[in-house]
């Protein structure tokens, strides 16, 4: 049986979602539509259809519109336009306030973001940021997280496909079976990493958008963690168990 | 039996409050609150003490600060201090996202508020809105309200006591007893109310302040409506019920 010398690094690139992965995003898609419902209420109209036609119309567009928080508005501003073609200029103002709060919105970490990507950052450990949305949203979330002094890089791609995370994986000269995707969607993080051949770690959130709700591939395969805080943790017993380990969370 | 011949007006001013009864705010104050929670939380504090520190500090802190979104930001960031006197630099800026969002939140009006004035103002009954905390933040949510077309004046007063709003109707020479006040909460607007021998109606709301709760009065002398829209068939009902229902609502 051969004997491995080399030093192991557990794995060679680290891909780190972003949105409710390290900072908090989910809720305040939550509270601007709650605050849309909230409105369209003002405006006469009952909140449970009104929730309803949101997300049926939502699904409908995510494949015209793409993902993030413009195309979300879009959502909401056709709907208005559909309930209320003719509204008093308060609705418009109220409107341009919903948007305004939900582009700008607070950069909260979420519970060990920043301590597991100095740990990995002290240990030399190549990672990158990679998320979907809007080049400009996404990269301006990025800066006012503070994390750019500790990742390079922050890849913003349209949606999260398999095919998109191969192409990056390539473009790093990275093997698919030598990289880790850590994120806290079964669509988007985790089902792409395992059609590609990553490992894939969960970050559980009770906050999960209806559109990145999928049954896990090959459920075997992925670790979940409650926090990004307990991610040195698992690395460490990683790096010290058989070979094997490495390849399969 | 003396019968009274001039067209009855029910009363010679309409008070009426602006926060939680014309357009949306506790709602923001909670968000805010919520938001600061889980920023403590990403720097490790437990978020049941947070919430009840922030809680005590606040009533504590009221009587020196007087109300409104700057003095609750305030004890937010002297909790912070108390809490994480040396704290990274992304948690300052949180905070001073969490802060901006609580100071320019969305101005959406209630169920009925702008109907009501319409017909309060259709019919030339005079009426101000009355409320307090800070002059400057108070007057931007009452201009982008958009219902500074139909009122034309909004005081703001430090704190609603039973003598500012005495002040207040003596300064417009009207008679306390011929004043209605419409407002949310029992403490502020209620009770100030009934102690000047004002009338009082409640919309009451499911969301209401810890400070603001209290018992009121005088219940009897109290007309609870469920939101604004049911103010103008209320009205109309006074107007033309016998002279002592505009007395004793």
């Amino acid at each position: 049986m051969e004997t491995v010398t080399r030093r192991r690094t557990v794995f060679d690139l680290f891909v780190i979602d972003a949105d409710d992965t390290l900072w908090e995003s989910a809720l305040y898609f939550e509270r601007a539509e709650e605050d849309f419902i909230l409105l369209t209420r003002s405006l006469g109209f009952d909140s449970p259809s009104v929730r309803r036609l949101v997300h049926s119309r939502d699904i409908e567009r995510l494949a015209l519109t793409g993902y993030g928080a413009r195309p979300y508005l879009g959502t909401l501003r056709a709907v208005l336009d559909e309930l209320c073609p003719r509204r008093p200029s308060w609705a418009d103002s109220a409107f341009a306030e919903i948007s305004r709060a939900l582009l700008e919105h607070p950069v909260i970490l979420l519970p060990g973001a920043r301590q597991s990507l100095e740990w990995l950052r002290e240990r030399d450990l190549p990672m990158i940021v990679y998320t979907m949305g809007e080049q400009d949203h996404q990269l301006s979330k990025f800066s006012r997280s503070g994390l750019s002094d500790l990742v390079e890089e922050c890849v913003v791609v349209e949606r999260k496909t398999p095919e998109a995370l191969a192409d990056l994986l390539s473009s790093k000269g990275v093997e698919p079976s030598r990289s880790l995707v850590i994120g806290n969607s079964p669509r988007s993080d985790v089902n792409p990493a395992l059609k590609v051949g990553a490992s894939a770690i969960l970050c559980s959130r009770e906050r999960l958008w209806q559109a990145e709700k999928e049954d896990i591939l090959d459920p075997g395969r992925v670790h979940h963690l409650e926090t990004l805080s307990d991610l040195p943790s698992l690395l460490s017993f990683l790096e010290a168990a058989p070979d094997s380990a490495s390849r399969d969370l």
